[in-house]
């Protein structure tokens, strides 16, 4: 028989709460007979929204919380303020064991703000990092880390290292993964600071398949499955990622509908065109997970349809699975400043 | 009158020398009469391809270099090594006042350690930084630095604001431009350390138009004119741009050749996409300035052809009729420090 497991998910958090989350949820549990969904959020909203849909009852259930936290609020005040948010309720039922994983298209700030203080970091887990799946020319990439914690230190990103390449290996299905560090040049000298100091660092660990440093330009056509780099710059390739994704796309149909004669190729070239395109769609791989915590974190885009809802609990499925968080504990060495503390 | 300059030009450099570097050089002199070229490196070599080319002779001139720099090379032992590498020569030319300008498309390295050591940097420019021009989905921006020369200190910074500032507007023509700082979200109080000490200095900057924090998501549709960005996340920023765009053409290509139907609609597209396509196009902006020094000098792309050569000893008359280092000099405060070492 296949494990239960159970997903809190943020009926109030992203654009489209709470019609395409909810839509997600009942699609989720639809699908996979072993997921229970617990919806956060206002209740008397939430069951509203349920009535549209036919679902099994004894597997979507309510976890009342009346407030929501805006994707603008500080996320430290917003956490420790708003105590009955749907993003601090589902996280407590991950906490309590309620819930085996929390997932939402809420307030980027305040889950990784939550992730660390509510849910908490696993022992020895020095930061917990953002890794969405980036699309490249043939298939996908981890990017870790892209969340809001910048200014790293190597050990952080010896440790991004292995947990995204156990997240890829036994989430992703992607066997002996390559890991790179994204840097300015491929030589070993090259970089900043930190990269220098973390690249032998990584270049001594065992257990990865450390390929080098990348540059930012062989991202794209997936010259590693793992890519390690600090906070700030994860997340300026992330979000250029999606910026000049749009932009191209956008030059490529302006200049279909730019004559008469590519009016008509358009028409032809449409269907086939959508289709390649669609393997450059982020949505389908889910949300990005939050690692290192005891208990999975899944942030959605803001923009979600129930599609990447859907994805982001079913994917919660092989995490737990796998024994994703014990094998990040087991793998992980504890540094020897945090286990005195312990 | 016009004013003349003499534009030093690497014949050597580049994977498209000495063919493309001299047809572009060529050119530019037939383009415009107050212009003359200095073309260094092997003198048999440049003769020869000379001889194809019906040109005024009194405008091109070979400064002799015998000895090449190559791509791979460690920069500052090749600098230190090569005194008669087309690279060191032109370089030495500008210094000693001979040329206005040096334009190069060979190693960028060797080219921003000799810009510094031989060009020499202007009194109280810290550091000189490399800003290439990149297309945005109605024009162009300049970002900087994109150099080798990481870790970057908040002064720095408001100095590549300030001299990017200058030559957006004199030199591409953008009145007043808006100046962004690359950062991980647009609330003052976001950042890493480097840019949350750079914003408030920024924003007291009387001579610049600041408009705060971009996030890479903005970039490619025009958010700002000059991206100002520490060298490692400026030169992630132009590579991704680079590999994102050549992967994204070609999957586009790719799903219009998947079926008979797309093949039959892309030759019917394909005019009209090529026009929009090259509003894409970076080398049509020529190559990108190495700010701050006494003298201009421009790094071309490495697979840079005639165009972009032409373009970039184009690029230099703007810089000399305006006057661009004396601006740079008179606007850009001494930092007391330097101020008393002088």
């Amino acid at each position: 028989m296949e494990n239960r497991i159970t997903v809190a998910v943020d009926a109030m958090g992203g654009d489209n709460a709470p019609f395409e989350i909810i839509k997600g949820a009942v699609e989720a549990v639809k699908e996979r007979e072993n997921v229970s969904v617990l919806l956060t959020g206002q209740e008397a909203i939430i069951k509203k929204e349920l009535e549209a849909y036919d679902y099994p009852k004894e597997r979507v259930a309510i976890l009342p919380a009346s407030q929501v936290i805006e994707t603008g609020e500080p996320p430290v005040a917003a956490i420790k303020g708003k105590k009955d948010s749907s993003i601090v309720v589902g996280m407590k039922a991950v906490r309590k064991g309620e819930a085996d994983a929390f997932v939402s298209a809420g307030s980027s700030g305040a889950i990784l703000v939550g992730g660390t203080t509510i849910v908490g970091r696993i022992r020895g887990i020095e930061r917990a990092p953002l890794a969405p799946v980036i699309p490249t020319r043939d298939g996908f990439s981890l990017l870790i880390d892209c969340g809001a914690n910048v200014d790293a230190r190597a050990s952080h990103l010896v440790q991004f290292a292995k947990m995204g390449s156990i997240y890829m290996e036994h989430v992703m299905g992607v066997k002996n993964p390559r890991v790179g560090i994204v840097n300015i040049g491929v030589e070993e000298e090259k970089g900043n600071a930190l990269v220098k100091e973390t690249y032998p660092l990584l270049k001594e660990c065992k257990d990865i398949n450390f390929v080098g440093s990348i540059e930012a330009r062989e991202i794209p056509s997936g010259a590693a499955d793992v890519i390690v780099a600090e906070a700030f710059v994860g997340n300026v390739i992330l979000k250029l990622y999606e910026g000049l994704g749009s932009t191209l796309i956008s030059k490529v149909k302006e200049g279909m509908m730019s004559t008469t004669r590519s009016k008509v190729g358009a028409l032809l070239v449409k269907p086939a065109l959508k289709e390649t395109l669609k393997s450059f769609d982020a949505s389908r791989y889910g949300g990005a997970p939050l690692l290192g915590l005891k208990g999975l974190v899944v942030k959605c885009h803001g923009n979600s349809k129930a599609l990447e809802v859907k994805n982001s609990i079913l994917q919660c499925i092989s995490f737990k699975e796998q024994e994703i968080s014990k094998k990040i504990s087991e793998n992980i060495v504890v540094p020897a400043k945090e286990k005195e503390e312990l």
